[in-house]
């Protein structure tokens, strides 16, 4: 156990802290700024300063506030800065440009017609999408991170993808080779794309302060971040998390990708519900999945019965998760998005049944709200951590 | 997002890092405390001053060194400092006296003949053996908290139980009744049996050094703490690390106490281990499980098609807690450190086949290191946890 902070270290992280507050939160004056944070006027007025120097802030005029009089100052995020956000999905690579105060400033993604983009393969292409970006932006713009999600395990802290059974990489250091592309002198942060996308809905989503939440993502495979305590819960080496990985039927459940059989992800992914529906080999995708939770909706007989038995599993791997983590909410996204607005009074009830009366009572169940592009703001959310950490980039001792 | 410390703070914080250090590590230099917490020696002196002044800490020379030579002095806890720990089981009531340092000066326990104890029984019994070591504690002994653990959902941070099934009690105020009678100026902190039992293994048994362990305690049902990031994984309410009732024979599983069915309790515990035994009703108890374990152990064949049985469940569950929190570690306690250590190769081997490769790797199979006193040890570090929070007593403003 060290010591607490030093003078220096609380001052950084009363500098991150402010930004912080701007980038999720938006402008403000600065006494909002020393009321939210517990600080005289004083210390704000520094530390506004500082990042004012630094060209992380501006104070201004804020835009038309419709009320007669002198308006004050309002301290916002400096347009200039950004970060780049990539997300390595199975068949599609995105790249984004994200501003610091969350906004999507240039977003470009490939398509590719099959599964399993090897690593050097989309560290290319999103170099070329970022040098694109990067091209088209104002001169005076500053990357100030980058940061990629890729579906898989990744080890923590090195940021090392052990496994990626969906694509098939193994023990691949993307993220040095993505940063070694691009050459901008940053490092390229990596994470799991489900930690990614439970770190946006918790900064700027559907679990928008909330301290324990839990997100299921449903793609190919069905992944999960939690946050517990306020902060990703990663586990010994990172790999914590793993929901599609919670065995709901394990015995004689479907066989796994993973090699067990019964997990989630085997019972309640996207396989599982287009086999049961029938349409499989023909059809695969988010649109496939839609497209049954739109027919069983209609009435379509074999697709009611495929979305029922799904929703079955998928409801008892959510009540195994409340009863372990007793969480605020659990946000479904992805395809499970779909599945869970086409059977939510199936799911809530069941959960009802099969969940302690506790931990449920106070659980609420919301669809992700970013969409599409809730794993892209989670990696751009992982780029501005590290901006947050030590704004004025200073080492410590 | 409040600001950093202030340095008030940052001095508390010391303060308790300091004597976390003594307590969990034991007496050291004052250079040793320099190196452990990354401070240089002129502020370790000043914190030692302060805590000596306040009773805390003592500096001595060192027990014999078996070194020639003058020895350094060593910072030590004082030894007239103490907790109460108490310990709510469903047939009996335990309470200590636990010096600052961890040792336990003095205990007494009460066993029922049934079931079921009421709270105000309970509190009546802790409080009569808490006067009697009070009573038998040297004159200038102090008493700096006290720490209680029960069998239930125990709401965080007031300490409200909810639940606890095995003994009938719903949302009783114990903590506040037994701080009430025990007449002491001291609240009673409450948590989980299972929460308590992680703290201790994490503080000073098996888990020690760990920031990410699991802890399954056996009993007659099956409660678990998680440690997350070096933290009690409490949840939105205080009721997270529920592990008994992950659901892992969710269809056509047994039924359990809370109301579902499939539960991990309901497949592993001692009911169903006892009952496939063909044991019930005649036994019960951390006996009647060691006996079944014993004949499985000599070849008895009912006992070890029950152990077989049992095993192979929380082997199923065991697989997605690697999974869903990549664990450096996970300690079986209670009952479940017998029927861990009866069937551990088949446990493990399940295991390796039903988890993810990556989040097994390092993950290590224990077994408690405090025995039958863990759920009492973590009562004592929940308590000393408070007097390291603020060493001197000084409220924040």
């Amino acid at each position: 156990m060290r010591a607490g902070p030093s003078q220096e270290e609380v001052r950084r992280l009363n500098l991150g802290t402010l930004l912080r507050h701007l980038h999720t939160g938006g402008p403000v004056s600065r006494a909002v700024l020393a009321d939210r944070m517990g600080l005289n006027r004083s210390t704000i007025l520094a530390l506004v300063s500082e990042l004012t120097a630094a060209g992380l802030v501006r104070e201004e005029l804020p835009r038309d506030t419709g009320r007669a009089g002198r308006p004050s100052l309002v301290v916002r995020p400096d347009p200039r800065i950004y970060v780049l956000a990539f997300d390595v999905g199975v068949d599609q690579v995105a790249a984004a440009r994200v501003g610091l105060g969350g906004a999507v400033l240039d977003r470009r993604e490939t398509t590719y017609p099959r599964i399993g983009i090897r690593p050097e393969e989309a560290a290319a292409v999103l170099t070329g999408h970022a040098k694109e970006m990067t091209a088209a932006a104002p001169a005076d713009a500053v990357c100030a991170g980058a940061g990629a999600a890729v579906r898989g395990m990744v080890r923590h802290p090195d940021g090392l993808v052990r496994s990626a059974p969906n694509t098939g990489w193994t023990d691949e250091d993307f993220g040095r080779d993505l940063a070694g592309r691009l050459g901008l002198g940053l490092p390229v942060l990596l994470d799991n794309e489900s930690n990614l996308g439970a770190l946006a809905e918790h900064v700027r989503g559907a679990g928008q302060g909330l301290e324990d939440l839990i997100y299921l993502h449903g793609d190919i495979g069905i992944g999960g971040g939690v946050i517990a305590g306020g902060r990703l819960l990663r586990g010994h080496n990172g790999y914590g998390g793993e929901v599609g990985h919670l065995l709901v039927n394990p015995r004689g459940g479907r066989p796994c990708g993973c090699g067990s059989r019964g997990c989630l992800e085997a019972e309640a992914g996207q396989g599982a519900l287009l086999e049961a529906a029938g349409r499989v080999p023909d059809t695969t995708g988010r649109q496939a999945v839609r497209s049954v939770v739109e027919a069983a909706d209609r009435g379509d007989v074999a697709a009611r019965a495929a979305l029922h038995t799904v929703a079955e599993w998928l409801a008892v791997g959510v009540s195994s998760l409340v009863n372990l983590y007793n969480p605020a909410a659990v946000v479904f996204g992805g395809t499970l998005r779909d599945i869970y607005l086409g059977a939510a009074a199936q799911i809530r009830s069941l959960i009802n049944t099969r969940t302690l009366a506790a931990s449920r009572e106070e659980v609420r169940f919301r669809v992700c709200r970013l969409g599409d592009d809730t794993v892209l703001a989670g990696a751009a959310e992982l780029a501005f951590g590290r901006l947050f950490a030590d704004p004025l980039g200073h080492r410590g001792p």
